[in-house]
């Protein structure tokens, strides 16, 4: 199986930690990473405008997508009230944050991870199929406090899996996976998740290598490599898009994506948030021919 | 065999692109990189100063080290006046700059690349055993102008290892590379070589990564990832001394290098060079433990 899913976080993971774009734009940018050919893109967060200022309007911007029920956008809810929220903008995909560290998700989201979890299952009850919801769990190859393990994580991931959500996505929050603790934590919960990786420490696409060869085929990635939790000191850009489909292409892989569509994306990206972007294939370019 | 030997290239790749600093300093950085288990570092460029400013006062360097013909240091030459020199400074080690494109040739030392492995056999002979000489071999794994093959590349190593030298070094000068085309240089000249990688495009490390698992054991590095070719535009740092050293330890091969006493030589370069640095770790810091 040789069919890559990459789901653009830009929109919300990316601009979450910048100055408030305009709805519109936040738009704009979800429809050209579509037409880039992105399969799927998380478009907004359903939180409180007063804890993340740039993700106000989430219900604009679904309500201004082509089809608000498209089954390529998602949109993050922290908890039921943004899941109800949510689904009368018309979106029917919900990401949904749990943590594998009691540390992080006290920080966090100020709840223990048992808290969170029957969070999640209030979630999956109010957002009923055939809406999907994905569990995306937090700090699942090391936390800020030390308090995780492959055993730890695959024990939250086994609860998850009982909450009956319709996917798992696994995340690097501060960027200390390596192949190492891919491999660990795969072999322990199998390849059928997702990966959402982050670059704090430049390992992001080495692990995304790395887990390819374990199986694993779902990734979340964001244009020009944007974002960071602002709630993580320390955490890097997320895996940019750009850098995953460029190997992808180089390793035989299909994504659907245009890398050349993708690269102006970037570029007007890093204009509206008026600084540059980390991804290193927006600044470099695509490559030649290489043959055998 | 889990033994990695890494050869920082700091101060003679990283620097030459530098504001030139002086001798002292630089003498410095090599006793601090080798003081932190570095098994061996490129100290100079026996360059033409008007070319390289930067390099100037190259014996001055070789002179200054606590033993100039310790088996630790290496020195390039760009050609047989350059070899003269650098043995009369009492350094034993040589790298010798060859390419596997002749566009790239052209430009970088307006020679063909026939011309170039000549002048190596010529340098061979005035610095004969046991005289170390290693030959680094550019554009690898692809060049500006898209000149190169697998099978082009392993023609340009045979006949410089026809040439009697010690060590061949293969280098992705402009950040082209991909584990697919690390596999298939690899697969043709065998994983007895070295990889110095650049880092334009973020691939450094997964580029290590693949090449670790074709049994490939010796990598050129620069501490902070400084570098980059001053003839190649768009060329990034090198691969971050620091970030090989974290992705080794996680992987469980040796490199004798501790990562603790090494990040305050990045810290320390930044400084001297006056700006931020590449490198990933240096800036995020070590891995706590992720037990299995």
């Amino acid at each position: 199986m040789d069919r890559v899913v990459l789901r653009d976080c830009g929109p919300r993971d990316g601009l979450q930690g910048e100055r408030p774009c305009p709805p519109a734009e936040r738009v704009a940018l979800v429809h050209a990473l579509a037409a880039a050919g992105l399969p799927e893109v998380e478009v907004a967060s359903f939180v409180s405008p007063k804890a993340v200022p740039a993700m106000a309007g989430a219900a604009d911007v679904v309500g201004a997508l082509d089809d608000p029920g498209d089954p390529r956008w998602w949109a993050l809810v922290p908890n039921g009230r943004g899941a109800e929220l949510a689904l009368a903008s018309g979106i029917r995909q919900l990401t949904v944050t749990v943590s594998a560290s009691e540390g992080y998700s006290a920080k966090n989201v100020r709840m223990t991870v048992a808290e969170s979890l029957d969070q999640l299952t209030g979630i999956r009850a109010t957002a009923a199929p055939p809406v999907l919801v994905d569990a995306v769990v937090s700090c699942c190859f090391g936390s800020p406090f030390d308090d995780v393990s492959g055993r730890s994580v695959a024990d939250v991931v086994a609860t998850i899996r009982g909450a009956g959500v319709d996917r798992i996505t696994l995340a690097d929050t501060t960027g200390t996976a390596s192949p190492r603790r891919i491999a660990t934590v795969v072999d322990r919960v199998g390849p059928e998740v997702g990966l959402h990786l982050h670059d704090t420490r430049g390992t992001a696409l080495t692990n995304a290598h790395a887990a390819l060869a374990l199986g694993v085929r779902r990734f979340d990635t964001a244009v020009g490599g944007l974002g960071g939790s602002p709630f993580a000191p320390g955490a890097g850009g997320n895996l940019a898009t750009e850098d995953l489909v460029l190997l992808l292409e180089e390793l035989g892989y299909e994504s659907g994506i245009d890398l050349g569509n993708l690269l102006p994306i970037g570029e007007h990206l890093s204009q509206l948030v008026g600084h540059d972007l980390p991804g290193r294939v927006m600044a470099a370019g695509a490559l030649a021919p290489f043959p055998d």
